[in-house]
């Protein structure tokens, strides 16, 4: 099989909003495209683009494709969660977001809920962490233990359907442990 | 007692570092300044001065008092912890910054440990909120119940020497808490 069309036929969806970490989006959806995926960005109030928080500052706006309440688990795949410090703070306090997580654990088309940097707080929010391993940016170790969780300090922890990384330098081997689940 | 003077010989211990709100820090401090009290604002990395987030954007630099390794808790009679998400996150990766925040609460002369927003984080890092009522700015409520906490929806929650406040709209309040744990 190609690599660029690997992941023909598959639909991921990126729930995001203001502050997410640039790189945790852009190079996942690039290199998954390149693979031959369909991304929606999928995001909250009527946002029809975000801003990228890069590194230390705000940085590029992405457009996006679908507001949570228009978006139908059954469309996707997987669902990918970007980090950034202010993104998932904000995502966590919409329960349509919290739902549709939700709702992705238990999707049988769901293949992987993959969430890197402080994109797990989203898996802590939608209560899917308890008796799990995972991993998360160092900072928020304490918020997925007291969930439950079984936190570990690797470059990717995948436990069922859920798949984490710790930071942006887990980025490419973040992308390959999604490929694997969506094609395995 | 005159106002001016009704925190005299009171030093606030007030922890931040870059991306605290730049109300919830600049306020009380100048509040509590008002009323007599000295502040020492505490950070770390050697920073000798701290950037603010101002809402959405980037605020003013505020000059730094001293370092967490050269503080003294045994020299203040409370701590004042302010949010933003940034701050707090990246605070509660300093494992000086924990402890000082867990000495304070062993310690007789402190009489508050007040934090408001995302502060709360670091009391959860602390592991000080387990059985107490507390709040919180709202997205980080399932944070806190996760560590053992009775989370309120209130302007401000007191319970022992913790005080805890949800957003800039209770900064009158905060203070006002601050001030009568400090003289009572």
């Amino acid at each position: 099989m190609s690599n660029s069309t690997m992941l023909k036929n598959k639909t991921l969806a990126i729930i995001a909003t203001d502050g997410f970490e640039q790189s945790e989006l852009l190079e996942p959806k690039r290199e998954l495209e390149t693979r031959g995926a369909k991304t929606h960005i999928i995001s909250i109030n009527g946002n029809e683009s975000i801003r990228a928080w890069d590194q230390k500052d705000w940085g590029k706006t992405v457009s996006v494709d679908i507001q949570i309440e228009d978006a139908n688990i059954a469309d996707y795949d997987a669902v990918i969660l970007p980090g950034g410090q202010m993104n998932p703070d904000i995502l966590r306090t919409d329960k349509k977001v919290v739902a549709f997580i939700k709702s992705a654990s238990a999707q049988d088309n769901i293949k992987a809920i993959a969430a890197i940097c402080h994109g797990p707080w989203l898996l802590v929010e939608a209560d899917l962490v308890k008796g799990k391993h995972v991993t998360s940016y160092p900072s928020i170790q304490t918020d997925l233990k007291n969930a439950g969780a079984h936190w570990q300090d690797k470059t990717v922890v995948i436990d069922g359907k859920l798949l984490t990384s710790r930071n942006p330098d887990d980025i490419p081997n973040f992308i390959e442990a999604i490929c694997q689940k969506l094609t395995s």
